[in-house]
């Protein structure tokens, strides 16, 4: 069978997986937990041999770091595992009734979206994280991770799949895509795959969104910006934009541009060069560089992620072309306004249109685990559906069950009886 | 300006609208709605005209119903503003708020999607419809008619427009595409248009969902089923499946498919023929022909929206047989069971997987104003952000808005500052 052979027979299973109960698909939670402890030996000498191989093929550090499955990145998972079974359950929930007419009852009830296609690359222990999210969900899950891990992949897969099916988990609950050719495949299963999820670089996931008919959720760019503003504390700005743009350089939710209310230029440029000495190299407009020493910032660079130790400075005349600036060169991600002044911070948070509108704190905020989701399975930068962190919730969709007896549409288009619409 | 640049100058006007009170859209609404009223002479005389030519033209019956524009036409577009006035503001609704940490507050915040694109054929009306949907959901809406009701769409547009900008609501809140290279040119609006919701043919909504990378909202088939299990009433399925079949034979919810359980073929079967006699053409597997005089039901029967007075009809061993063929053949739009064992109606709702699952009653119901969400802005069979009837609910996502003093990450990296999580 090839993979869309395969996703069609995921797809007519994916409903009994949503059909069991909050308790039994916890119960299957628990089982893959003790699984990975019993495991965990093997599972490490798999990552040993994958990591072994890398280093062999020159792969450098930080892909390195991401690679490792030890110890402590299995205690991640298995806390992970802990706070999900904690959650209450997402599906089945009747989110409103409402009489149409008599004896005709109306019903939303939430419920799985159904198949969900995960791409990641390195990390292996996104692979416990995003099936045991599914799980619990109740969507079952194709998974195709990088090639890099391919031995810590199919180790902890096996676990994951041998004790869900043990704890009655239907056939299908989980997919292991091994080859680089099942990426293509899963992409043209539209009529099986309900959503695709890719974790991984820009290049990537803007590949996956152009090479699919399916819905992906997640991003691509991630411009965050600080703004300044004329009232704003001039220490507390300099503070969180180093930890904004330092705390972890390569996130997404890192700032890349700082925009820098003309009034008060001459304090904030130089302050923020002298604590960033060394740390952070600025680019600047022609106005933020009479402030410091610093190259200049093109056009491109406001449009330009670097995942890197730098950091663009423009400085505005107020906070309307702040705004102006965010909307329109940003990515709709997480940006952040510095100020005293509730009526500015209101504003901010209402015109910019961005996943994430801050006030007084770290772009870098914007994550599931700090937004307390338990766990995410990425972070969106579309509109529909979710939005910003995704959690649990985001991979629930729902459906009207409609009760009758015995009521047609013929009667209410003839007048003989009319709709009475009352929520119960 | 092609509309290209258009649609980003509306783009970036569009927070504007969704930064006024509910109260301000609504009295926009409202001036709408007398405008309409004042000028409906003129609206009419332009319907007049589309209809003559269309006439000339030779367009036949069931277009002109649709293009035409009367006051019995407007009295539902005037009833179906009052009811958007009256519904709660969907926007500026605070979802959740949590108390990250002391001092930090994340708040989860409705707001309008942004720019919307609505392609629609023929039907005048369905341009006030949504254009006060977007109005009252703060969407900027771009919106493109069918070529015959150019003049009435024209003086529509133009009524709204007026109206809607001496009520204060900013430039570009609605915008007309008049010419047909226009589509083509709004489907490439990645950067500027949010969601695109085609109304029309299933030919004409999967060109736009093939034709675009923008998000799609809305359905092309519309594959319904009615399941008459082995403990139906027989006369209240007979009753429900000519009223799904011939209420509105050309609708999206109409039944397509019959499934019926072997145990009751034999009584079900005789009866249907009889009741639905040169009213509708039953076509059969062979099993099902047994019973009645009828043509044979070939495998593409069952993938066929038929939009006239034709009825598939396929003999099913159980339930089982007729859910995994729903789930097969079907569209997902809406389906339903007429048994009188509650058991088996829960069976049949928990694993077809439809936006609408209904027990003994008329698939017909699947509708906005039935589900009485005052107006709706299509049906979506999609599972993601909206599935079913999509009403203005629909066209609203929401922001994170978080509130520090000068929280940074790097604290709770270090074990500095631990997170509280407390829902206020």
């Amino acid at each position: 069978m090839n993979y869309k052979e395969i996703a069609r027979e995921v797809k007519l299973n994916s409903v009994k997986l949503g059909a069991l109960s909050g308790e039994e698909r916890n119960k299957a939670l628990l089982k893959i937990k003790e699984a990975l402890i019993d495991n965990k030996e093997a599972i490490f000498e798999a990552n040993k041999a994958d990591l072994k191989k890398a280093e062999e093929d020159g792969i450098a550090g930080p892909v390195l770091s991401r690679l490792k499955f030890d110890q402590h990145k299995l205690d991640d998972c298995l806390s992970g595992i802990d706070s999900l079974i904690g959650l209450p359950d997402p599906i089945n929930k009747s989110v409103f009734r409402r009489m149409l007419d008599d004896g005709l009852v109306l019903e939303r009830v939430t419920c799985p979206i159904g198949v969900i296609g995960v791409i990641f690359e390195s990390r292996p222990d996104a692979l416990v994280q995003i099936s045991t999210l599914c799980i619990k969900s109740g969507n079952c899950a194709i998974l195709k991770g990088g090639s890099e891990a391919a031995k810590t992949n199919r180790a902890l897969f096996d676990v994951i799949l041998h004790a869900g099916l043990e704890a009655r988990l239907p056939e299908g609950f989980v997919t292991l895509v091994e080859d680089r050719a099942g990426i293509a495949e899963l992409l043209e299963c539209d009529d099986s795959v309900d959503l695709i999820i890719p974790r991984g670089s820009n290049a990537f996931v803007k590949y996956i969104m152009d090479n699919s008919n399916i819905p992906v959720m997640g991003h691509a760019d991630g411009i965050c910006h600080i703004y300044v503003d004329e009232a704003a504390d001039i220490d507390k700005a300099v503070r969180i934009i180093v930890d904004a743009k330092t705390q972890y350089v390569a996130a997404c939710n890192t700032v890349e541009t700082l925009l820098v209310h003309k009034a008060v230029a001459d304090k904030l440029v130089p302050a923020l060069a002298e604590a960033s000495k060394e740390k952070i190299a600025l680019k600047g407009d022609e106005n933020a560089r009479r402030f410091a020493d610093m190259e200049e910032a093109t056009e491109e660079d406001f449009r330009t992620e670097y995942l890197d130790y730098i950091l663009s400075i423009k400085i505005v005349g107020d906070i309307n072309e702040a705004i102006e600036h965010i909307n329109k060169y940003g990515s709709h991600h997480t940006d952040s306004i510095i100020t005293e002044c509730e009526g500015a911070a209101d504003r901010f948070m209402t015109y910019v249109d961005s996943a994430g509108v801050y006030h007084n704190c770290s772009t870098r905020f914007a994550d599931g685990f700090r937004y307390g989701f338990g766990a995410e399975v990425g972070i969106s930068t579309g509109k529909l559906h979710a939005r910003g962190p995704v959690g649990v919730e985001g991979l629930v969709t729902y459906k009207y069950k409609l009760r009758g007896n015995g009521h047609i549409v013929k009667d209410y288009a003839d007048g003989v009886s009319t709709f009475k619409h009352k929520d119960l």
